[in-house]
């Protein structure tokens, strides 16, 4: 009974020598796989992981795990919340950058103007 | 025969009228339910939908449809790797502005010399 990965002992099978999901999914963190199984099912996690070659698979399982995670916090966006969220940050970011180029350019301006001008504004 | 949604089609069921997925998932789009039920499986989204409140699904399936679109457009990161680029392009962006702003914190200190010394540096 020991030794088993997560999912198989989720699923109370024997963990075979060569089970695709054991080394992604440990027994000591059964909330990891609880998650994928929860939104993709094993069998589709395994088919999906199986697909690749193994030492792609980590990236996968983290990458399945992360989005498996945001869906169940948020089950109507999952991680398009999140895209959301950074598109906004940019969008903010922008406009932040695009004030203080225009402000640059405002400066410039002013600096292009005869040099007596310059001294009047500025007294 | 007709009326059928895409999920009922694909698993050649009769589309019954309270029918879970067939608001979601017209027989006109077949290729929208093939990419959820081939990552999710059909189960699993009819189980998702249910579980939210009616006026949540539309949002919540169109969610599910672009994150099965971007893991089977990228395997490996999914839409993981939609969130990584627009961290880096947020990271970029935040250079630019950290940048801009140290120029105009230059050209405000030239500003504060007095007005002679800037008159001279400008000839």
């Amino acid at each position: 009974m020991s030794g088993r990965c997560a999912a198989c002992k989720y699923v109370r099978r024997r963990c075979p020598s060569d089970c695709i999901l054991s080394p992604y999914f440990p027994s000591n963190d059964p909330q990891r796989f609880t998650s994928v199984h929860r939104i993709y099912g094993a069998s589709n996690v395994a088919k999906m992981l199986q697909e690749l070659l193994p030492h792609l698979r980590v990236e996968a399982a983290e990458t399945l795990c992360y989005e498996a995670q945001c869906r169940i916090q948020d089950p109507i966006y999952g991680c398009v919340g999140v895209i959301s969220q950074l598109h906004q940050q940019i969008q903010d970011t922008e406009c932040q950058l695009a004030k203080t180029r225009a402000e640059i350019a405002l400066m410039n301006s002013y600096g292009q103007e005869p040099p007596q001008a310059q001294v009047d504004q500025q007294i």
